[in-house]
């Protein structure tokens, strides 16, 4: 039984307490916020789990063998820090950290310590998310030519991150899922219009081979959008998140370049044909995420949305928010 | 009457000739095409027209006053000079020229001879873009802040250009027309994955003050897409052209960020009301802009998409061209 | 404070007990369910609420003012009839009841004792009804030529009642709200091709004047859908219920006749303006309706959707029904 | 090569020119018009080819082997029983007569000439039609449950006739069509609201076994529709017509029914799987058909479409108006 107490009772950490609290394996022993608030709805939600405005309590008890930090992203680091220099396991809201270094020194002190930690990228396991990654696996849409994606919706504004921080992790951590290379350089641009943070951003990442990925945030939409186009060598998909069935439509379309000899021009063909939308799975991403997580430290297996995951998006989202700064300058990953 | 030669009998060019010979005020007098096949074609569609394969005859021609050049964007400044210096108006085909001198050397000869250009921003005559410059116009929308375009499909490969010299004049054109601002930088990212050109390309327009422009292009989605949002302080706007009616919807959304006194943190509040969707004139583009090229020429009247509109274009598109093979440096307009 | 017991811990009991549960004015006091399961349910959902097998136990007890009944239809009557001879309020679950004569024997006790019936049509408290409703009322559509709702989907099947009784009620007491005209007439067509119990089915009400309505259910449909088209002299709405945004889209289009003198032939126009979407109220239906119920009660006036209302409901469903067994044939109201 | 006369050039003569005027084996050597518009505009659309006023001439011809009757349902029996009685094939409009004694004499008529008749029920020769007729036949969607189809939109309003014989005979010829079985009765209702003809219109068609049929046509919707929903045993599928591509969505779901042994209540279970939207053919289905009329007269077949093809339409349509005037009643076919 994995004894779990949890950091950060706000807009998210409801739903991580109620998922941890309801499987098996689990128990959620403590909740600590600073809001009084905060705490009065943990105990109407959470009868029988200790509350505590004190982290350290929580962080350093000996009842405790994992800390899920569902905090905002400044505090993740000291609190996954100490949570992991007192042998607790880690569960921890994406994006992992707030730079590169801190997101290195704790996948570091984890490795020492024998301890997993897991980054909060509910997405990879969703039935869609998990779908896309099959196709590609198993080659149906070949070659990948481009990850195209929108998410753009009016507001939440964040007050300490930007667009890019708030609503980038889901597609970049999206793409490092399934598509296996590694990033090369990425290219930000964007714009402040309200409160000094880029609330309209566009980031392209640039991949080996001829694989390229754009991710357009917005947090000035008057309309809610979360469309993926992926298009590959033999097939192209549709992924729209908003559509209650079907939300993945694989077509079967494509471009040919024919060289025939003794022709000075390439001969462009296209291909049409069916399109299908496969059923998903409707399992709730977050349960499955939480199982998963038990049943890693149980193992002693590293989960594939280890610290290293979480790291690798970090690292992009710092790329982007270097280019950002200097409009559109290719940063190396 | 204004007696028009047309060279260039292609995918565009029985457009052009159909209604510029079906208008008061102007009269097709001959075609010229290389190709025998679209010789015959436009025999069929067009009796009663001079047929050529000499453009030169075309452009010298004494029954001739302005000529309509509808060939691929790299014949354009030859045809288009050799009409200017022979005393012809010009209506030449987007985008207007391949290189920023060229574009600038027609429109000095033009003013020269005191000939008028107009370059086919065909979008500019829609009920949509008329609409929209409108909202703009009237203060409906309040300060822009950004203009999103995507417009992707499968499809059709040139052989001579890449998906941006393709594609994006129309959003250039029509932010060229809606937007006030000059820009200042041009980034461009994007891949080739067939024949060289590139045939996925993003390209971000920065404007002074914190108006910001990106358009997304693509030759291989599997779904075709021609959405616009454009963003304002006071109210926001979709644009599907896809739409048969309800082609514009303008969102009585908005974000407001109060600083007050005391507060470290600014306010963000949303406002959000109802939506309206106007109608849309349903006139044909290509045969009011033709009613207008032979307006202008008559009053000795320059048209607002004239030269110099086509090569602010131009010089986007070359700068966006510039900032694609450096992977996003952000290129002066 | 009214102290209210609930019979019934279903599918939709958990949602009217949360409900009456969390509003000012009443204090939900006991639940009746004839499963232990439901039972288990209640006593986790509903902490510190009475629990019982028996009815009678709660229809009869000192300690309750009002009765909810959220059980099948078929122990509408029985369950009321006996809460109201005990002097108890009832909220009833929809449709009212099985037959005509049930239902004008509960409104004649209700009015005997001077006690509350009300009906849980749920739809009339949503916004998008009561703009509706608000339209229709300042004459904006102008006098109504028609509403043609189409509610399909597939299953969920029901053992004891048909698609009509199980879903047309909805449509049914929106018309008896919106529209001020008593139907005349009912006819009714359909199928039955899984359990004996007709599974698609078509009804047409016929009101005086030339307003006519129509209603498509379905439970064999692949694909879930909630539009309703209403039709005026003077405008034309869309309702489309499964739209998160813009439920409600109102048309300026209209046809208008002229019979010139002299003519022999009508001249028939067509008129096509803007459309518009009027934000609607985003508020929880049910817990604006159990608000409702207890003010109604406090201060002794009739719900809207009183007794009375649910009978004629429950009458326009018996004729469809008859005219269903008929195939068509007209049943007055 | 069969010489064909076309009696009307109103809205659809036209088409059903350029058609039978473009392809082998037929010619078009004469049109005929009452107005001396549209015999202007055929003078410019149809260049050589003969024009006339005078229906008598065409029909009685000695140059001419088919005749094309593109006029108003009225005149179609009088005009296609001369050209039988003069030896003429015939192509004739939908519908195909306004009564049944009429279609029953001309289908006689031509059987003792040993002429051909077709009815122009276009639609069948679309490829979403076609594709439909293949599901069903191949027994992909298995016994057929329902057809239910609306087809609404605004105007055009027809001065003759109601929007039953406007609209209804699309479907109606596409369930004689795609259903095998003959319809046993007709159940329409519907109402009248500006010139005395029905506007608003709702057919139910009952077959043997539990096939039900419902049709949906309405003058004055402020919307578009062309959607067709078919469910059967095994599959379902929507037919959206406005759709440009993905016009036929089939669904892998369904219900069924299971009578356990020593069980008082049937279980239905529900099945939910892909969705899949099969590639439509895009050719021109009118010039489809017109090849094929010229095929069968070569070849003496009938076609499928032909006179008992068009009769039985008009049975139904009767048998609709019948019922809409006795609200409802359930009129045999």
């Amino acid at each position: 039984m994995l004894r779990i107490g949890l950091v950060g009772y706000g807009y998210w950490g409801p739903n991580v307490a109620r998922n941890f609290g309801g499987i098996e394996g689990a128990k959620l022993v403590a909740i600590c916020d600073a809001s009084p608030t905060a705490l009065a709805r943990a105990k109407r939600q959470c009868p029988g789990v200790r509350l505590t405005r004190n982290a350290e309590e929580l962080l350093t008890g000996n009842d405790i063998d994992a800390v899920a930090v569902i905090t905002p992203v400044a505090s993740h680091y000291t609190l996954a820090r100490t949570a992991l220099l007192n042998g607790k396991h880690v569960f921890v809201e994406k994006p992992f950290t707030c730079n590169v270094e801190h997101g290195e020194e704790l996948v570091e002190l984890a490795h020492e310590h024998n301890l997993t930690i897991m980054v909060d990228h509910t997405f990879l396991f969703t039935g869609a998310v998990r779908k896309i990654r099959e196709l590609i696996e198993e080659g149906a849409l070949g070659n990948l030519y481009y990850y195209d994606s929108s998410r753009v919706n009016l507001g939440l504004f964040q007050h300490d991150v930007n667009v890019i921080w708030d609503l980038a992790p889901h597609d970049l951590s999206i793409m490092d899922y399934v598509i296996h290379a590694r990033p090369e350089a990425v290219v930000a641009t964007g714009e402040a219009h309200l409160n000094g943070h880029a609330d309209v951003a566009y980031i392209t990442v640039y991949f080996p081979g001829n694989t390229i990925a754009h991710i357009n945030v917005n947090w000035l939409s008057p309309v809610k959008v979360r469309t993926t186009l992926i298009g590959g060598e033999k097939k192209m998909l549709v992924w729209n998140d908003l559509e209650n069935d079907e939300k993945i439509k694989v077509y079967d379309k494509g471009v040919q370049v024919t060289n025939r000899e003794g022709l000075y021009e390439l001969l462009v063909s296209y291909r049409s044909g069916d399109m299908w939308a496969p059923r998903i799975e409707q399992t709730e991403a977050l349960k499955a995420e939480a199982e998963y997580f038990v049943d890693c430290v149980e193992k002693h297996e590293s989960p594939f949305n280890d610290g290293a995951a979480g790291l690798r998006v970090v690292k992009m989202l710092s790329a982007a928010q270097q280019s950002l700064k200097e409009r559109g300058r290719a940063v190396a990953v």
